[in-house]
């Protein structure tokens, strides 16, 4: 007999708990002495409870006096970043690798709209991120004089009153909640509370609004006595889940030939365990795929993983998936860059879809469930015994494997298919690889990435993203206690977007790799449009290996730059565990050809 | 008895129309060879037709076919920013020096956005500034399936359409015009006519979006032969400008003791001419005042010119304006860094404010005229014979006049006040002097900029703008072959924000000066909140003088850097003209106490 849904959310929900507790036990209540805090206080501290020790942002003077209590909240750093898109993009990939939550601070108007690029990026990848906001004062907000304040986006009216809430309209075009706080402090502290809640349980971001003059208000401390219990809502009855996850087993039962493509959105929504706990269960009776955002989640050494599921640019594979009579998609993250290019090709109902907002098997659509709710209770009920035994497949060669075993000299001494076997030969386990949205991004389909983690901002694909991500997702291995280091892979063009981030790395001693493809500009564009057209070009004289010195490492003590033309010295400094283990910032300068980019853009741009 | 106003306006507008004329021959219509040309190069002509020569901006995939037509028409150049958001400060500032436009082009979404701040400035500021976007595909805009596009923010909803006019909408929260071009092409021709005079006519920001697919439709050229005719629009009735202005003429003639304000709307509003010609007719009879902004629109060796009015910060020069019995400010720019930090105060009865969007008599407001409709009449009509005499006063000394007589010794060997010093004695006639929202800002009230200009980001005030301020302004000296170099004030903090513009100035030989304050982080902030506060340092180990070899130019060629630690060797540089005249970009890195800052700002946060 099928053990019972009620236990399994129970279960499950218990797990949950656990969770607060153990997030209950990292803060340090006994710090907090007095009944009455501030409310900025109390918005540290609900940050500290969840495990978050860095938060980034830039100072300004509507924030001032917020982050001056920054200082009565011990275990908290203040990563100041060099501008505020950096910082969101530094507050996004912390809350993809640490998986809880990215913080980043900005002022009033400019420092807020600059981020909002970053913001935007992370409301369409689900990266769980706090945004908060010093704002006008709140009696500025509720006077009805004109008055024409700096970083207040002028009236079109020049003599009307500006809209003091200008930006938080356009802030809830990127968001899922938000707080616009005011003088009720019992009701700052719950919409605080609630905004922390809904940015974790929609992994996307939400707004605190606080206006300069309200930092000091005090508010009750005793709430701070109960954590914020991160749990999903479970919407749906029991007995519809129990019905929902039969006629999943039922179709699993049926079929011959179950493909399983696991993808982003278990991460995202941090269902590994429970995903896991199914996969254990099918005990090696069907075969995995990945997604190109979920590489990593299987190991590529799992007997059953069979590869990356990328449309028709890896047709061996997706003949495989294809061809199952029924495809369990879990984690559904659907988007161009993980779709392939839009070419999967998967009979509808032959599917079964579990994501984060909906449940779909085959034609039948349900918008008011979702993965939370259904994958604890399958993993729970799934009997493998029951399951038919699929075909093992030969991991098919990709496009690299082919031309890797071809044996034809390669035209340049250093390209881009020498990164990829260099990252397939050298992450380490708990690794995090980060790749930005450059030519090389076309390369990751075909990366061994094996137990290392991948961060990528493909879909919203703002080119500078990967920089200050690495300084982003190294302080969360950092305060989180994670194994592994990060490593980068950064084109030029990108690289210029954001390269004042580069300083962090110094000041914030960060231990990690970044490859600067230096290929003379946007290459990636320049395989679409415009091979030789100069507005794909870019100052390409920069001396990479003198950035880190000019940042202020002088005497090369915390980074160390390395001008690289030859592929073997790139497999030799980066299986070089004296050079991985050095604790420094390794900065490596690939000298690649202008048009040389991986065989999968060749491929999609030339159709 | 009074010139007519009928025939001032008509003077007015043929003198409009001349300038219509010079523009079109600015452009070589020659070079049209064919009767259909595509909506981009038409877009591109039109900009020429301007007098621009320099566009700014980030290529990206919804931008590079429209990009690619560029070359289509002779004269016009690609600068290529390092990101979108110093794009747009360098646009801003372009526009701001040529009086004219300035252009910058972005992709749909990660470039708009990352541009958005610098677009509110130019709106809060009253910069005319064209965004034109690369958009998603027309076809898909239309398409009611929902396509995970990248760069397309994603749904709340991940299973329905996304919106593809969101960034449109957020756009226009800070634009006073925008062109979604369709299929139409006679249509998508006027909307493209439409916006740039919009722009022009309110001397705000304006969006034209063109979808990637439309880059290539066909359009009729010959309505280029016909430029745009950059007018304001006279809305007024004759009979009620006449009346207006016979009413100011009223009160000018009843006073004894009229003070003149100029102010920067003059210059914003290309209205220099109109308010030259009544200075002129005033015959030295009034005494003249400037804002903060304005400061240059009237040099400072003028016999009439008083001082700087910055309300209570200069009370010498404040009890002077305020005890007049009329003031007459044109062009008035009302905002917070303008007003003295909201410390004007003339009785209202007194005041005659014309502004450009109303004009103000005593207790009367009107917000159906303007400044544009008024100015040329009033400088036509005016009889100085009928104007009292005003009495003649001292120039009142500034606190940095009284400081440097003082004799007191200085405790630095280089400090702010040396920078005022410097500038004095230093800036040339025709200069453009740009100073950042830092703790020089305040310095500005005392310099004498004498026949020199000056470029503020002050009311929007964000930190960043001045460095690809730099850029666009030098652009457009060159460009409409304008006298005189940019002069720049940066602070460290500042200068972060935006470094890799300094890039640029070698990319594109610059020939500009630049200050950079090193005072080891945000000084500005450390005076108002948190003197020691760690949020308030920066990375403060930067080496500025070797920046420039970093960014491409390793043997000096293009630029010279200076570090500076001692008040003579900053007055020796700056008034050396073998260095002035050397053609080549120069840094000067100021060695500066962490604490020293402009009287004016020491006065202000005393409060």
């Amino acid at each position: 007999m099928l053990q019972s849904t009620t236990n399994v959310l129970k279960n499950y929900i218990m797990l949950s708990s656990e969770n607060s507790d153990k997030i209950a036990k990292i803060k340090d209540l006994d710090q907090i002495k007095q009944k009455e805090i501030t409310i900025s206080e109390y918005i540290f501290h609900r940050i500290l409870q969840l495990g978050i020790k860095s938060i980034f942002g830039v100072p300004g003077d509507f924030n001032l006096k917020f982050l001056e209590h920054i200082y009565n909240v011990k275990g908290l750093n203040w990563i100041g970043c060099c501008n505020e898109l950096n910082a969101s993009y530094a507050a996004d990939a912390y809350a993809k690798a640490c998986q809880k939550m990215g913080v980043v601070f900005t002022t009033y108007g400019v420092g807020e709209l600059s981020a909002l690029n970053g913001i935007a990026g992370a409301y369409t990848e689900f990266a769980p991120l706090l945004h908060i906001v010093g704002t006008s004062a709140l009696k500025l907000k509720r006077n009805p004089n004109p008055i024409n304040l700096h970083h207040l986006a002028g009236n079109r009216k020049t003599y009307l009153k500006s809209d003091h809430y200008k930006y938080e309209r356009i802030a809830g075009e990127f968001s899922v909640d938000s707080a616009s706080l005011e003088d009720n402090a019992e009701e700052a502290c719950e919409m605080v509370d609630r905004v922390i809640l809904n940015v974790w349980r929609n992994s996307r971001p939400g707004y605190i609004f606080l206006p300069c003059d309200l930092p000091d208000m005090k508010v009750d401390s005793s709430r701070l006595q109960r954590p914020i219990e991160l749990e999903y809502e479970i919407k749906s009855s029991l007995s519809k889940i129990d019905s929902i996850v039969d006629k999943i087993l039922e179709k699993l039962y049926d079929a011959k030939n179950v493909s399983i493509i696991f993808d982003e959105f278990i991460r995202k929504f941090r269902m590994e365990k429970e995903f896991k706990a199914l996969v254990e269960k099918l005990d090696n009776k069907v075969n995995l795929y990945s997604t190109t955002y979920s590489k990593g989640l299987v190991s590529e050494l799992h007997p059953r993983y069979v590869g990356n599921y990328f449309g028709k640019y890896e047709k061996p594979v997706a003949d495989l998936v294809e061809s199952s009579d029924l495809v369990l998609h879990i984690g559904k993250f659907a988007h161009e860059i993980n779709d392939g290019m839009f070419t999967f090709n998967i009979e509808q109902k032959k599917q079964i879809n579990l994501s984060a907002q909906y449940i779909e098997i085959g034609e039948e659509f349900d918008e008011n469930t979702n993965m939370m709710e259904i994958l604890p209770a399958l993993a729970s009920k799934i009997d493998a015994s029951k399951i038919s035994e699929s075909a093992k497949h030969v991991k098919p060669k990709t496009s690299y494997d082919l031309k890797e075993e071809s044996g034809e000299p390669q035209e340049f001494p250093l390209m881009e298919q020498n990164i990829i076997k260099a990252l397939n030969e050298n992450i380490r386990d708990d690794d995090i690889l980060i790749v930005e949205t450059c030519s090389f991004l076309f390369a990751v389909p075909e990366i061994k990435i094996k137990n290392a983690r991948l961060i990528l901002q493909a879909y919203w694909a703002s080119i500078g993203y990967a920089l200050p991500a690495t300084l982003g997702a190294s302080l969360a291995l950092r305060d989180f206690n994670l194994p592994g280091k990060v490593i980068t892979v950064e084109g030029d063009g990108s690289a210029q977007m954001s390269l004042q981030e580069l300083s962090s790395m110094i000041r914030y001693n960060i231990d990690a790799t970044m490859l600067i493809l230096n290929n003379s500009g946007y290459t990636i564009e320049r395989v679409i449009i415009g091979p030789t057209s100069s507005y794909n070009d870019i100052n390409s004289n920069w001396q990479w290996c003198d950035m880190l010195k000019c940042f202020g490492d002088v005497k090369s003590e915390k980074s160390e730059s390395y001008k690289i033309t030859k592929a073997e010295e790139l497999y030799s400094t980066l299986s070089d565990n004296t050079i991985y283990n050095n604790g420094k910032f390794k900065l490596l300068e690939l000298m690649l050809p202008m048009y040389d980019v991986p065989h999968k853009l060749s491929a999609f741009t030339s159709k």
